[in-house]
């Protein structure tokens, strides 16, 4: 029961810095949309910054589940599975009208300056999102399927990072062009021989 | 001496937006760092979003002057001006500690989805800075040191935003790997025939 408090503050927590960020996101707000009563907060997390950490464990569980699903099935090659993991997202976000972003990334740009543990919970969180890519490229790479020369641990992060960018325009243009454009670079001129 | 005073505030309300963000920078502390009287904030800018969009004005100056001065400079090629420029925004993050991110890629995650007057005003500024790399590119596409084939206005917007989400991994890391690797990958895998 307890257990179902708090992930009912990290289900609605998430959701609100998802849309409006971590600092203008307030604690009341969350518990009134949690249906928690005031004052509960504490009994689950420490302080906020405690319950925004916790919020990057909620959001990097949504990913690994989405990228496991998409990036460890064998029925299709690793690079295929990779297009169909970034059509996944831009589906994703086309039923949220081209709003929202990342949430890590969006946490990047936010917090990585300012606070040291959210700067630490980030890295691990890029590092795990990476260690997906990583595995599925290098599996690409040792069937023939990517070039020889091709550094897959730089080429995972710049797929991650250039998609966090692409998806700073696609808010400001409210268009997946930018997401297309990025699978069509990656595709059409990194990945090839 | 009235335009001094409100590009002191321009000036200041930049510096602490760039570090802080939109939201969380308030009217007063941009007024006591611009040692400008309470009250005066209103003679110069309507509201504050107002301030915000004048803002955008103040960075693209900066951005515009110094994208100018490289790209703008003949004696180099086309695409050594390009390394050139990123050269630069590499060397000026390096004396911020891999700190601050670019104010537009900032603005556009915090308030793209938030406000329609900035979505609109960041779409501009996105555009005028595509239009500065579309003039290079297509420059080293008629002298032929870039692939026919490669769409130079898709291009220039995929070296903007896949810099911006590098920048964000540059905040997290601290460290200028994610700018270098955004370049190579632009010079040794994109920019290739």
């Amino acid at each position: 029961m307890k257990q179902g408090v708090k992930q009912r503050i990290l289900e609605k927590g998430a959701e609100i810095i998802h849309q409006k960020g971590y600092y203008h996101t307030g604690i009341q707000e969350i518990l009134i949309a949690a249906k928690v009563p005031k004052g509960s907060f504490y009994n689950y997390f420490s302080s906020k910054e405690d319950f925004g950490l916790q919020v990057i464990d909620y959001f990097m569980a949504f990913f690994n589940g989405m990228a496991r699903e998409v990036l460890e099935d064998r029925s299709i090659s690793p690079l295929e599975r990779v297009r169909k993991l970034l059509d996944r997202f831009i589906d994703f976000f086309g039923t949220k009208q081209y709003t929202l972003g990342c949430p890590i990334g969006n946490l990047g740009q936010e917090m990585g300056d300012l606070s040291e543990p959210f700067q630490k919970k980030l890295k691990w969180a890029l590092d795990a999102m990476a260690g997906q890519y990583i595995r599925v490229l290098s599996e690409a790479q040792s069937r023939g399927d990517l070039p020889q020369g091709l550094d897959v641990r730089q080429t995972a992060f710049f797929l991650i990072t250039s998609w966090h960018g692409a998806l700073i325009r696609m808010k400001i243009e409210r268009s997946p062009e930018p997401l297309e454009d990025h699978k069509n670079f990656f595709f059409n001129r990194i990945f090839t021989k």
